[in-house]
């Protein structure tokens, strides 16, 4: 008799017309059961894709066994043997239409718990669809409590495997760019950013700070000569906002690089690493899309080769146009920048855009002024169907020049003397951002709200699981 | 004339003789300068690279260009413009040997300050080579202290160059074999591992902990169904040690999988991605290693393939028959360890090996028991140069088992309620297991200080920069 270890297990998305008749093992989750008479329906289950199964009761399946089959609790994890058969009409409801399964063994790997704390079937819901039908949705703090259970969804397991991608997308064009990987730390031992919204830690005797962003590291790597520079890591602020794309603590996508004569040259970098990862989501993760679309319907991303830069006072332009009473130097409204998104949109036919040169007044002590106009700056940020996903500038290099524009920050000396003198050994001028993962997840996806993109969301009111 | 922004900039380690005679622009930093008479010998550096030049009074060059050029604080950012000429006699000092640049323009782009901290030449130099010629050496705290300009050596150059390609290439094979990379919060409400050693944050009204590794996340998601899973982060510990390898913060290369029928599948997966790792190492970072070995000479790292996997209790027979005295279910000491990694390295000609089959008792309780042996369990470590590089298990995924389990090691379990009802609804079998990317770095490069390889590191006496 062949042992268990050796056994080959199929996958269900492998399940197809040419495997007919083939007798297979399958380890799955039980996603639905439903006894009728002799026999009992499955539908088994393995992350995104599904498949029928049969227990009938015959020759190779005694009463008993079809009794068994049919009292496995939903969710748990068996091991089936079968026969692949073709079926006449399309199972619809299944990834896997036409082909069924019929089981001759079923054994329980892990038993689930017989009461779920919430349904798939629901969980895949488009919003709306439940009210209607009188069927249910599960609401969005049901699912996080219960994350284990939600990210097993089609749709969960969607959009983390594209998160996964954009991860991947993002370091391989940098690398093939020539960037090197850096790790900052997260234990910082000043709030080098001003001190406002930053979580404080016991260390030891002292106390200490949870980063902000990476950028002095980034920064010291730039002055350290690693040139191009790239991290990824959590982000921590300590924002009393509730909103439906703060978190607490997210995943930044930091960037940092030396150039050599304009500001532009960094710029471009970031834009063509985010057209990449357009074009390989779009290229290779269609199913993925697809999948979200299901529940979450939304309008495929447009982006534009090369990237459409504005400037600022273009964009105010734009909203004055609109009707909007802005002043030159006058920062975004979350509103406003929904609607420029949409403005843009009309005007260009993209969803991604880059807006430039910032007012100097509503930009971070460390932003280079635009040298042809103080009331600017070489500072930008970059949206995704009118959100904001990066923020970026020239930083100063001069350490006389930061120390002036500190001051005129009322900043305290003494608290960013260590970030100013890494500037005094000789430092190139470069130029960088950060991105936020969970949004460009959710932007890409048009899904709404930053939790969905976030697999253990952390916000004022959320720290579990 | 041309515009400074159309100016094409020639990398120093692209100087070489294919590029005799011709005018090239170049960004470097003044590595050294030597004025003799009516001509100021330079070395420019770039990185790892450096190429002599020269500015001699003469046609392309006045008295006082030589002098402004002499003058130039070392360290300080310039653009050159200069011919480049053949040298007779190779230049041992510089990497590119076979060239000099004959200086006709000097602009300086950042002036780095008089004083530095700590002399380049120094940083660089053996240890034990600096006491003996009454040369000097740098010391560890005025590296560190002064970082932005250690980093800058050769040394420092190659060891973060060669560890980004570590964690580059542990995610390029774990994606080639069907990983997804996922991101775990790092503030999290409950200590999950027993508590001891935690960072404590202050969290708005209330307080949260640092997590001190990812992997009730990693077992989360596999309870998820995404399968097979990776993260790279930063790891917590509130450990009061200071010794050549502890750091309070550092970065995990996690993974965790679930698998069909033995947990050595995870092992074997394991494995060969730090076969793998090495084999990129050896194969992509050839100048890197050099370059460190210059300064820290060691043996090339040996693996064997596939991996040596060794039983804990053959390990403790090897130290026996070395004349040490253990018990059977008693824990590696670090002298032990490392002896024992001297007795593999002698018996069986390699840097890196398993240990496999621990004793139950020295493990955590969610480690899965030997079903065929209750003294031991399902559990290993792996070793690089004789240090722990790894520590790894099956996980019981099993709730009652976990909670006899946790009964057994006196675990409040109240506290880790939601650890155990992760595997309430159905959970496969699965292991994992975590990396330290500082250890495998230092022991890969045959350093000898973890303070060596962490950028900015953290103990519980450095929290800066």
């Amino acid at each position: 008799m062949m042992s268990s270890y050796n056994r080959v297990l199929v996958r269900i998305q492998d399940l197809t017309p040419e495997k007919a008749d083939q007798l297979v093992w399958v380890r799955a989750r039980i996603h639905t059961s439903r006894a009728k008479g002799k026999q009992c329906f499955l539908v088994l289950r393995h992350q995104q894709f599904n498949v029928q199964a049969l227990v009938a009761v015959g020759d190779r399946a005694s009463k008993q066994m079809v009794k068994f089959a049919a009292n496995i609790n939903k969710e748990s994890i068996v091991d089936v043997e079968g026969v692949v058969r073709k079926v006449d009409q399309k199972i619809e409801s299944c990834t896997q239409q036409d082909v069924e399964l019929h089981i001759e063994k079923i054994f329980v790997i892990s038993l689930a718990e017989p009461r779920l704390p919430l349904q798939l079937e629901d969980a895949v819901r488009p919003d709306g669809a439940g009210d209607e039908e009188g069927r249910a949705t599960v609401n969005q703090d049901t699912r996080l409590d219960n994350r284990v259970i939600d990210l097993r969804t089609t749709t969960s397991q969607a959009v983390f495997r594209l998160q996964s991608g954009i991860c991947h997308l993002f370091r391989d064009t940098l690398i093939k760019k020539g960037f090197v990987e850096i790790q900052t730390p997260k234990i910082i031992s000043a709030a080098s950013e001003g001190g406002a919204n930053v979580f404080t830690v016991s260390y030891f005797k002292t106390s200490a700070y949870l980063a902000q962003s990476p950028q002095l590291y980034k920064q010291m790597c730039i002055c350290a000569d690693f040139e191009k520079v790239f991290c990824i890591g959590p982000v921590f602020r300590a924002e009393d906002s509730n909103t439906h794309r703060h978190l607490t603590e997210f995943v930044g996508l930091d960037i940092e690089m030396a150039f050599n004569y304009h500001y532009h040259e960094v710029v471009d970098q970031i834009a063509d690493t985010m057209v990449q990862i357009f074009k390989g989501l779009r290229d290779n993760f269609t199913t993925e899309i697809e999948t979200v679309n299901k529940q979450y319907p939304s309008e495929p991303f447009k982006f534009l080769e090369p990237t459409l830069r504005l400037e600022y006072k273009e964009g105010v332009a734009m909203l004055r146009e609109a009707g909007i009473e802005m002043g030159d130097e006058e920062d975004l409204s979350t509103p406003n920048e929904k609607l420029l998104g949409r403005l843009v949109k009309e005007k260009y036919d993209t969803d991604f855009y880059i807006l430039d040169k910032y007012p100097l007044a509503v930009r971070p002590f460390y932003t280079m002024p635009d040298p042809s106009n103080a009331k600017y700056s070489n500072s930008y940020d970059m949206f995704m169907r009118g959100e904001e996903i990066l923020s970026g500038a020239q930083r100063i290099h001069d350490p006389d020049l930061l120390t002036e524009r500190a001051i005129h920050h009322n900043i305290d000396l003494e608290k960013i003397k260590a970030y100013i003198d890494s500037f005094r050994y000789g430092a190139p001028p470069h130029a960088g951002g950060g991105i936020g993962l969970e949004r460009v997840t959710m932007l890409y996806l048009g899904l709404h709200n930053v939790r969905q993109t976030s697999m253990f969301p952390r916000d004022p009111k959320r720290l579990t699981p």
